[in-house]
C-alpha cells in the first residue's frame, strides 16, 4: 500500500516512516513527534521549485507517513495538524509555514502532560480520594501536580482485570506518596461514596464526545454519576480520534482470551466462549469534563477544539 | 452464652445445637432443616404438664438453638416459623401445633429450589441470554427448570473476582448445555445489550427491599437499569433477614486481603492497603423481581411475605 | 382436552361450560361471573355424601370450567375465589362455603367498577385534565364518578391507532358532558404540560407489578413521569393475573396486519412486514397508582392483594 | 352534624367526644387514645341485650367520636382499629373484644414512639450524620435511640422557613448531646455529600406510599436521590391516612401570609401575594424506608400494613 | 413590505425574489441555492462606483431577498452566509468576495446531504436496525450510504399520524433494498430493544440544541433514552435555525383537524377539540449526535458550528 | 503585590488601578469598564520607541491592573478581552489595536444587559410565568424586555433565605408591572408544575458549564428537571471565569452566621455550628440555556466562547 519508491521523498522522511511501520516507533506521543519532525525534514530538504510541487510534495510525504499505521490516531492529528497549517504563496512561505508548524506541535507534546497534569490538579482539592480505573500517565500527572501544589491525596485503585494494571497505578501513585486502597472491579460501587472524582485516561475520545477507554470505565461512570461523583477525564488532545468527526465508530480490539483463563481452567471448566473486549465507550453525559492541555472542557464541546486543531471533518491535507 | 445445662432439653435438640455451633451442620438450609426437626423432636419428647411448660420449655429450645449461631439467616427464619405456630390450648395440641409446622417448613425447604426454579424459569423465553454475576444454585435452578422446559438458554458469565466463582457457575452451566460467554467483571456493561436477564442470587435480603448479594451485585443492577435490561433474583424465603425488619443492617464482611494480590505482587506494589468486601447492597429500585418457592414478587413487597411467614418484625417468640 | 361425560356435574354447570367454550358467554366480568353462579349450583345440587366426594366433584367443576378458556385471566380468578374459600367438615358446611364464597364474588363483581370509578374519582381534582389511551370502562367510570361529585374534568384523548378507541373514548366522555381534546399518539407529550394525570385501564396485571395494557401505554407513562405526571391505573382485580404469581410472561398477541395498512397501501409501498402487537407491558417504576374495587396500591403492593384474594402462586384448587 | 343526644351513649363518650371537638383533647396520640378508652367505657357500660343492640351501639358511639373531627388522622384510625376487631357472637363476648382491642390499640400507642425510635436508630451507624428538616418527635425518637444505643451522630438541621421549626429540632438535638450544624434551606442540596441519612417525620402517609410532610420535604427529597443519600421517614402507624385507601388525596393546608412577610415588609415590596403552604407530598419512589413501631417498610407496601391496621379500603365500621 | 421598485437591484435578483414569494420556487435547498446565486448575479451586475454604494446595494438585495419569507430557515442562512462573507477594501474585491461566498455556498448544498449522509452511514455497523419517524431525505441518506457501502441495514418504520409519511419512508427504503417493518407509533417503544439506532431528520435546529421535528420525535427520544438505543438527527447545515441564536423559539404549526378525523367520524363522536401540531421540539439531551455535511456534533455544541457558518447571533448582514 | 512606582505607567492608569483596590469602583461590569479605560488611556500616552516596550509597557499596566483585586472575575476578562487583541507591526498599530479593542469591549458592556433581556425575553412566552431565586439584574432584564415586548408575564419569587434578596426582587418586577407570588423556599417545587421557566443569573460561570450562583440554585435546577420546567441562566459574558479553564474550581463564600439567627436565637437553642455559603455550582446538565448579550447557549458550549472572548486557557496576556 506504501509508495516507498518517491524520490521526492527525503531520507529522513522514508526512515521515519520505516520506524514506524516496523513498530520501532512506537507509543502514541513518540509517533506523533518523528511524524511533524519528518513533515519538517521533508520541506527544509524540498527542491520543489514550485508551490504546487512544493505542496505535492508534502501531500505525498504526508500519505507515505499516514500508510505506515492508518489505525494510529495520533499519527493523522500530527499530519492533520502541520498540513492543515501549510500556507504561503512561495516555496519559502510554504516552507516556513511547514516548519513552524511542526515546532509549534511538537512544544505542544513535549509540555501537554504537564500544563494537562496541572489542569486536572486545580479540579483536586486537599484532601480529596481518587478512584482509578486501569493505568494512565495523563491521568496520574492530575495527581502527581496536585501532590506537587502541596495538597494531600488519596487514591482507591481498581485492580483492572485481566490484566491487572491497577498494579502499575498503585506502585506509581506509592512513588508520589500518595496513600493507595486496592479493591476488585466490582467493588468500585461500594466505594464510590468515599471517592470525591473519578479520575481516567483514555485511549481516543470521539467527535460525539464518547471516551474510549479500559473495558469497565463505562460500568463506573454510571455508577458514578448514580452516586453524584464527578468523572474526569484525562487525554492530551492527540488522543481525538479524527475519523469520528465523519461519523466513524472507533473499533473496540478483542483481546487473547488466555488474559483470563490458563487453559487449565479452561479444561477444567468445559467448552465455554470466552469474551476479551479491551476497551468500551463511555456516553458524554456521564462524563463531567475532559482535561486536556488546552484546559478543560465539557465533553460535549471537544469537537470543537479537535476541528480547531486538526482541521475540518473532512480534512485530510495529504489527501487534497 | 448458651445454657446448655436445661434438663428440660432433650438430648436430640442438644445434639443439633452442639452440630451448629461446632459447625458440623452447616449450610442455610441445612441448619435450618435441622433447627425445626429438633424444636419438633423436642416437642414430641417434652414431659411438660402444663401449657405454660410446655411453652416455656419449647422457647428454652429455641433460645438454646439460636444462641448457636446468632448471625445465621435461616436459623432465625426456622425458630420464627415453627416457634410462630405454635399454638393450642392444652399441652398436646400445642405439641401437635409444632410438629406440624415443623414439617410444614421442612417440606418448604425441601420443594423450595425447585418450585423457586420453576418460578423464575417461567420469566425466561426460549433464546433468552442471561448474565450472571458469582455462583448461586438459587439462581441456576432458573436456568436449569427453563432448560428442562426445553428453553434454549444461553449465559454471559462475570468471572467475579477475586475468587472467580464465575468459573463454577460456568462449569455448572455447561453441564446443563448451556452456552458460556466468560468475561471479566469490567465487561459487564458492554455484553449488556446481548442480554435479555440478569440473574444473580442473594446472600440475604433485607425488610426495605435491599438485596445483599456478592460485590459487584449493585454496580451491574445500575448498569442493567440504565440500559433497560431487567434483573432477577432468585432466593428461597430462608434468606429473608429477620433482624432487618427492626431497622438492623447487614453487616458486610470484609474479607482477606490475599485474595487480591500474592505477597510478591504486594511486596512489588509497595505500602498500599488492600479491602476486599464480600457483599454489597442493591437498592430495591434496580430489581424487577425477587423468585422465591412462593412466587415472584416486587422487592418492596418482600416485608409482606416475610411478616407472614416469620412472623411480626420484634418477634422473637423464643424471647417471649 | 374437556371432560363432558362426567356425570357427577349438574347440567347448569355443564351448560355454563358450553356457553363459556363456544363464546357464548363473554366478556371477563361475565364470564367470571357465570363461572362463580355455575359453581354454587354445583354445590346446591350435588348428591355427594362425603366432603371427599364433594371435595372432588367441586375440583371436577373446576377443571370443567377452567379447560374451557385457559388463557382468560377473569376465569381462573372466579376458580380461585370460590374454589379456595370451600372449608367445612361437613357436606352441608362445604355447600354452603361455597355458595357464599360464590355469591360474595358476585357482589364484587356486580359493585366493583362502580367501587374502582369511586376510588379514582377521589384522585381526580376539579379542573383536572386527564390523558386516556384507548378505550377502558374501568377508567371512564373514574371520571364518570368525578363528575358525578361535581367536578369538573376535561381529557386529551389519544386516537390509539391502529384500531381507534379513542374515538369510542372520545364519544362517551362527550356523552358525560366532558369537553374533549382529540390528538394523534405521537403528540402525546406535547400535551403533557397541560394534563393533570395520564388514566388508562388494564388487560391485565402481573404479580412483578407491570401493567399489560393497549400497545403505547409503557411510552406515554415513560413520558409522563420524565414530565411529572402521575399515571393512574383502573383495572379490577379479576384482571390480576394469577399465572404470573409463579414468574409466567404474559403473552402479547400480535393482530392482522390489516388494521395498519390496507392491501391497496401495501401494494403501493412494496414487500415489508408490518407488526401489529396489541399490548405492551409497563413495569411498576412508571405508575404511580393501580385503582381497584379494593382502593388504591401501588403496583408494586398488588402482588399481596392478589394472593389475598385469590391464593397462593402455584395453588389451582381445581387441581389440589 | 352531631347526635349529642343518643341516649344509649354513656357519659364517658360524651364528654370524650366534647373534649375531642373543643379541642381540650389534642395531638394525635392524645386524641387516638381517648376515643379507644371512650369506646371501652362504652362497651363496658353498655345496657344492649342482643348483639344486634349492641353493634349498634358502638356503630353509634365510633360515629358521635367520628363527627368531632373528620379530618384528624388518629382519630379514624383508632375507631377503625377498635371496632374491626369488634367480634363475637354474644353481648359479652362483643365487650370483650372491643376492650381488649381498645387495650391493645393504647398499648401500641404508648410504646409506640419508642419502638420506632429503636427500629430508626438500627439504620444509624455509629458516626453517621443526618439531616433534618421541620420538627418530629418520631424522627428524634430515631436519633435519641441511636445515641442511647452509643453511637455518635451529628445532625446538619434545616431552619425550615418560614417558622423556623428547625430552630427546636437543633434545641433538642443539642439536648441529647448531638452536634448540630444549621443552614438555610436552600443550602440543603450544599451538604447533602455530608450526609448519611435524610431522616424526617410524616404528617400523614398515603396508600399509594406518598409521604405528606412539611413543605419542603419532597424538594429535599430529590435531590438526595440524585446525590445517593438515603431518605427515611419515621411515622407511627397512626400517621397513616385511611381515607386514602379510597383514592382521596389529603388537603394541604394554606397558612398565614404573616409567617412570610410582616406588614412593613409588604408594604414596602408592594402588591403581591404571598402562597404558604404548610406541606407537600414527596412520592414513594424518593423515599427508602418508612420506620415505624411494626418496623421498616419500604413506602410502596404500607397500604398492606395500614390494610391489616386498620381495616379494608372502605371500610368504616361506625357507619356499617 | 417589500421593496420591489429599488432601481439598483438587478433583474435576475428580483426574479428570484418574486419566484420565491409566489413559491413557486419551494424547498429548503432549492431557496437557498436560488437566493445564493442572486446575490452573486447582483455582484456581478452592479455598478456601484464606491464600496459604500457597493455594500449598500448588496444589503438591499439582501432585504429584497429576506423579505419574501421571512419564516422559511434556509433562506437567512443562505443570505447570512453570503453576506457575512462580503469582505474587500475595493469594489472589484467586494464583488469577488460576493461570488465565491454565492459559489462556496452552492457547492456545499450541492453534496451536502451525500456528504452527510456518508457520515450518518460510517455510525451505522453491518446488521444495524433503524427507527425512523415521518419522512426525511437527509435520514434516509444516511441509510442509503450504508446500504453503498455493502451493509445490511433494517427498519422499522414508524407509520407517523396523521400523514402517514412513513409510508413514503417505507416504500423509498424498500427502493434501497433495506427490510422493512411497518408499526403504529404507539408500538415503537415495544421495538426499541431490537433497534440499534433511532434516526430522524430534523425540520430545524435550534441553537440551544434543541431538535425540532415531527411531532413525536420527543416522546421517541425519551423511549429510545431510557431503553439505551442512541438517537441521531440527520440535518444540513441550513436546517439550523438563526432566530434561535436570540432565543426566540420556534413556532410550531397547527395543522388541520381533518387530518385526524374526517367530517363524518366528528360527527359521529360529538363536539369535541382536535389539536393537530405538526412538530415538537426534542431537548438535546435526548440527542446523541447531528450528523451533518460538516460532521457529527453532540447537539449541545451545534451552535458553535451555526455562528461559523451564518454570524454572530444578532448578524442579520443585510440590516447592518 | 502590586507595582504603583513603574514609571511607565501613565496616571489614569494608576488612578483607576487605586479605585478599584480601594473598592472605589465596585461592580462588575465597573470595574471591567474602568480597567479597558486604563489600558487604552495608557496606549494613547505611552512614549515607547519599539513596540517590545510598548507591549512589555501594556503587560505592566495589566499586571498593575489585574493586582488591585485578582479574585475578581470581570477584571482579568477586561485584560484578557483588551490585551489579547493587541496586535501589529509598529507602535502606532499596537496602540490602535489596544484603543479599539478597549472600545468594543466597553460598547460590549453598555449594551450587554439590554441584548442578553432581550435575547432572554425572546425565550419567554405571553403568559408565562417565571420562578426567580435570588436578586439578578440580568434575570430581571429578560422579563422587562418581555415585558416591553408586550408580554404578560407572572413571577413566582423565592425569597431566598438568609437574606431574602427575592424581596428586591419582588418589588422590582412589581414596578415592571408585573404580577408576584412569593413563597419560602421550600415550597419552590410545590410549585414548579404552575411554572413555565426557571430564570436566575449567575455569580460566574464554569469552563466545564457549572453555574455558580445563589446558594440553593442546584437544588431548584434538579427539582425543576425532575418536573420537565426549562432552567434559563441569564449572565453577561464578564461572568465567565477566566481560572476555570485550567480547572480552577470557584472558592464558595462563607457567610456570617447572623445572617441565619440572631445571637438571642443561638443562645436559645444551644451550641450549634451554623453554616452559610452563599453561593453552589448547578451542572450543565441541570440548565437548559445561558442566555449572553452573544445570544443563548447551551452551557456545554460555553467554553468555547469563553475562549474566543478571553482566549486560550492558560493565556495571562499580562504575564507573557
Amino acid at each position: 500500500m506504501t509508495d516507498t519508491d518517491d524520490p521526492a521523498l527525503c531520507d529522513a522522511l522514508e526512515e521515519t516512516a520505516e520506524a514506524i511501520a516496523t513498530m520501532e516507533t512506537r507509543g502514541a506521543a513518540t509517533i506523533a513527534a518523528a511524524a511533524a519532525e519528518a513533515l519538517a525534514e521533508q520541506a527544509r530538504e524540498t527542491d520543489a521549485e514550485s508551490t504546487a510541487a512544493f505542496r505535492e510534495t508534502m501531500r505525498a510525504a504526508g500519505r507515505r507517513l499516514y500508510d505506515t499505521r492508518p489505525t494510529a490516531v495520533s499519527l493523522p492529528n500530527a499530519l492533520r495538524y502541520v498540513l492543515g497549517r501549510m500556507d504561503g504563496s512561495t516555496v519559502p512561505a510554504l516552507q516556513s509555514s511547514v516548519v513552524e508548524a511542526a515546532d509549534a506541535f511538537r512544544t505542544r507534546l513535549d509540555t501537554a502532560q504537564d500544563e494537562l497534569g496541572s489542569v486536572g490538579a486545580n479540579r483536586l482539592r486537599d484532601g480529596d480520594t481518587v478512584m482509578t480505573h486501569c493505568h494512565s500517565t495523563d491521568a496520574l500527572a492530575c495527581v502527581e501536580a496536585a501532590v506537587e501544589q502541596g495538597k494531600d491525596v488519596s487514591a482507591i485503585v481498581k485492580e483492572t482485570r485481566p490484566r491487572n494494571q491497577g498494579h502499575i497505578t498503585a506502585r506509581q501513585l506509592r512513588e508520589m506518596g500518595v496513600p493507595v486502597t486496592l479493591v476488585v472491579d466490582s467493588a468500585a460501587r461500594r466505594y464510590l461514596d468515599e471517592v470525591d472524582h473519578v479520575l481516567v485516561g483514555a485511549d481516543s475520545i470521539a467527535a460525539d464526545g464518547g471516551v474510549v477507554n479500559k473495558i469497565g470505565t463505562s460500568g463506573l461512570a454510571v455508577n458514578a454519576r448514580e452516586r453524584g461523583t464527578p468523572i474526569m477525564v484525562a487525554a492530551q488532545t492527540i488522543k481525538f480520534h479524527p475519523d469520528t468527526l465523519t461519523g466513524h465508530t472507533v473499533e473496540i480490539e478483542m483481546r487473547d482470551e488466555s488474559e483470563l483463563v490458563s487453559d487449565e481452567e479452561r479444561a477444567d471448566i468445559g467448552d465455554i466462549d470466552v469474551e476479551n473486549p479491551a476497551f468500551d465507550v463511555t456516553p458524554p453525559r456521564y462524563v463531567d469534563a475532559i482535561v486536556t492541555e488546552s484546559g478543560q472542557f465539557p465533553p460535549e464541546s471537544i469537537v470543537t477544539l479537535m476541528r480547531e486543531l486538526f482541521g475540518e471533518s473532512a480534512a485530510k491535507p495529504w489527501e487534497e
